[in-house]
């Protein structure tokens, strides 16, 4: 069979690549790095997308739209903005192709070369700060809670479908506050909605924390993060949210006017979380049959497949199989019937399993006689037989137990998965043996991270938010530490 | 007062440009060509958007989303398609900057330059008709009914907010067919679809017609548009969909396996609309008080301002005043209690005339004592005063009365502006004294359709569908002619 997918312990890799491709999810593109978002891809997208839209204006922030270009000087405005961005991007110099005059085709017209260079979005701070100066004047004029849904471009070198690409999708908040405190605030609040978000919509558990300052976003003064664990036992980070500081208001001069009547710097979050997201849903939840998706975002969420011989047996479950499907589509389940002569019922169960549709309804004539069906959940892959009286009703709370337990399943797997220990050689041998997330402690320099980062690999993940205080000495030099941080080796 | 606006009559093109600042709808941005859509302005677009998506889901059509960037040597690979789309563009040549060794900020690292270069997108049917090939094999895997909502470029030289920007917003379905019916049936179907949401969401009555050879789009076979008018006499094209002929098939060699087991090559449309619908928007309902905006489209419906002396009226009318807000949204009506003591109430009236909110109720204390309630339409600014029992209950029904009135009134107005000429005498006044569509015999050639371009600047806007077939004579050569067409100036 065609879709065969790899193994996750003959090759991990190639496994995840196999279901983003054979699930149907991405393709890869004609342009290098970047891919192309296929329907069934998108639509998971675009209930991530929804939930996320719903909680942030629950939240009360709207949405806005600013340029995908950056003028090249705004970049050199925060320092360590520029260091982190500016790298790696894609430059736009010219505004005009002509016919080739030496044959057919376009070149690039030599006299249309731009002033200044524009640069394709790497994320929005820069443009959006020069754009606030202009809407800011006053302590009236705050907060700003403005999120933007948009397209951004980062050259990566190696890139993976959904998880690295030159181009994704994302949405960017850009908030502005009349004081510290209410910034800080704002940077926590986003963070919890991300981590409700991942448990709730993706079924993915996530810790929650700060960056150590050698992690930070480029130009935060605080970058908090959720962290979550994939099956091969290494970790990704789904979502961050930004304390900037007065530092995007300095480098553009926004100033407000507050309540005495004195110029103050405007102090700033950003928070973000993009198409990666989906790389995330695939590895914490896929297993060797294919995908396995959460139906609350699931684009389908049950299919019902006829099993019949000759045209007799065929009406009645056709007819059957249409009302069920209509009593599920009334309790607002995504459903289909799939009645597609062209392939046979092992083909089908291979290819939903193979796209992880939560719950498949077999209907046969046997069934039928009998009054029953057969329900099977994608996650657990069992199978049982239900009356078909209430199926709809039925499989309306098996949805919500499948993602109950793809939330509990996944959660019991991360908290077996952090790993505590207080030398050196345990370190190295549980994240060679085990992986997951090592809780240690460290000195908290910039030295020692970066040590451990080279001789193992690891990066400190976060400090975890509320993380207890304990006395101890890190791990690798041995200088005293106040509390655990947590390694991992990471995407 | 800092927003009055610039009256339609002293500047028309000042007032438009008033409407969108002044009514928070859009600014320019520091990158020329391109502007920042402000939250009112996205929030309308979002409506519109979120409408014409349920449309196109239901009419089959599933999302799905291709790279920016498009490889220069895929614009020539369809000959006229390159001549209207190739010229003005955004292209990038290089794909990272470096520190100036020079002094502060930063350059273009030479040696980063792309081997090809890539385009920003000026429309997407390139990039998508060679992944296409990779998915069309069969019969069996056509229809493809795919659409986009992305940002595009095109270099524009003179530009104007939502009309004509660098960047703008919009989407694009792009559908593959088994034959040539089935794709014309597609081009038309979405038409109508447009014309639909045009109508019914935007209160802009639309003229369904074909361009001729000369308008159509760079690689159509047919171009259908649905056009509209401004209240300054001039057309503008509100959407476009596209019969491709099998052109962007041969173009990347997309064939398909017919069921008579033969390679043929597929058959394809294009449609799209895009942000310029907002200018559209503002330009057909606005007045010299500012925007004046569709119900059903509005950011906000309705508005509810407090009018009192003293805390102790405050009290009674703060109570009152939450308690129908409550019952507006209860309803789905999307409304605000604007009690912000820091404006007075005629600040407010202007404020929420100028941003085109359709129904404004005010609440006074002698209103509270006789149980009644002012309610103004913005549309016809008239005022009314209203039992508070069911007031919730007659602001849902007017706002469905201001949605028809307003479309009613629209409509009027483009009948009336659809002027019959016989004379090229008659043809020029027209044009000059009354403006709008002028329905004209033309003889059918590109030559004559280019003279009266050049002497008057009227276009063929469209040939009508469903056109009356009529003996008559050229306005402009004396040739025979079949029908007439409708010119008019344009946006
Ligand atoms: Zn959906
Ligand atoms: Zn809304």
């Amino acid at each position: 069979m065609s879709k065969e997918v790899t193994s996750r312990a003959a090759d991990y890799s190639q496994w995840y690549n196999d279901l983003v491709i054979k699930g149907g999810l991405a393709d890869y593109s004609a342009v290098r790095g970047c891919m192309v978002i296929k329907p069934y891809g998108f639509t998971l997208w675009e209930h991530m997308r929804d939930a996320l839209d719903k909680m942030f204006k629950d939240t009360g922030h709207v949405n806005a739209y600013f340029p995908l270009f950056i003028p090249k000087s705004f970049l050199s405005k925060e320092a360590a903005h520029v260091e982190g961005f500016a790298k790696e991007c894609a430059v736009v110099t010219h505004y005009r192709l002509k016919n080739d005059p030496d044959g057919k085709g376009v070149v690039v017209d030599p006299e249309a070369k731009l002033e200044e260079e524009l640069i394709v979005r790497p994320t929005s701070e820069t443009i959006i700060w020069s754009t606030y100066k202009d809407w800011i004047q006053s302590y009236r004029d705050l907060p700003l809670l403005i999120n933007q849904w948009a397209n951004v471009v980062r050259w990566e070198m190696r890139t993976r479908l959904f998880l690295r690409t030159a181009e994704f999708l994302w949405q960017e908040g850009h908030t502005a506050h009349a004081t510290r405190e209410e910034a800080v605030e704002e940077a926590r609040k986003m963070l919890e909605v991300y981590a409700t978000f991942a448990e709730e919509f993706m079924a993915l558990p996530v810790i929650k924390g700060v960056k150590t300052a050698s992690e930070r976003f480029a130009g935060a003064e605080d970058t908090y993060c959720i962290e979550s664990l994939m099956q091969d036992g290494k970790a990704l980070q789904a979502g961050t949210s930004h304390f900037l500081g007065q530092n995007f208001a300095k480098a553009f001069d926004v100033k407000f006017l507050n309540k005495d009547n004195q110029q103050e710097y405007v102090w700033a979050t950003s928070w973000g979380v993009s198409t990666r997201l989906v790389g995330a849903l695939i590895m914490a939840h896929g297993d060797d049959e294919g995908l396995v998706l959460p139906p609350r975002i699931a684009p389908l969420q049950a299919v019902i497949i006829p099993i019949y011989k000759g045209p007799e047996q065929k009406d009645l479950i056709d007819a059957k199989a249409k009302e069920i499907l209509e009593d599920l589509k009334s309790k607002g389940i995504r459903a289909k019937y799939d009645d597609n002569d062209n392939n046979r019922p092992g083909w089908k169960f291979a290819e939903y399993e193979m796209k992880g549709v939560p719950v498949r309804l077999v209907l046969g004539a046997r069934d039928l006689e009998n009054h029953k069906i057969e329900v099977a959940r994608r996650d657990t892959r069992e199978k049982e037989t239900v009356n078909l009286d209430g199926i709809s009703q039925y499989v309306d709370g098996l949805l919500i137990k499948i993602q109950f337990e793809m939330l509990q399943r996944a959660r019991k797997f991360m908290e077996e998965s952090i790993t505590k220990v207080d030398t050196w050689g345990d370190f190295v041998k549980v994240l060679d043996e085990k992986g997951g997330f090592v809780s240690a402690h460290w000195d908290g320099t910039a030295e020692t991270e970066e040590a451990i980062k080279e001789k193992t690999k690891a990066t400190i993940r976060c400090i975890p938010l509320d993380n207890p205080q304990e006395d101890g000495v890190c791990i690798f030099s041995g200088k005293p530490s106040k509390e655990r941080v947590l390694f991992a080796r990471a995407y």
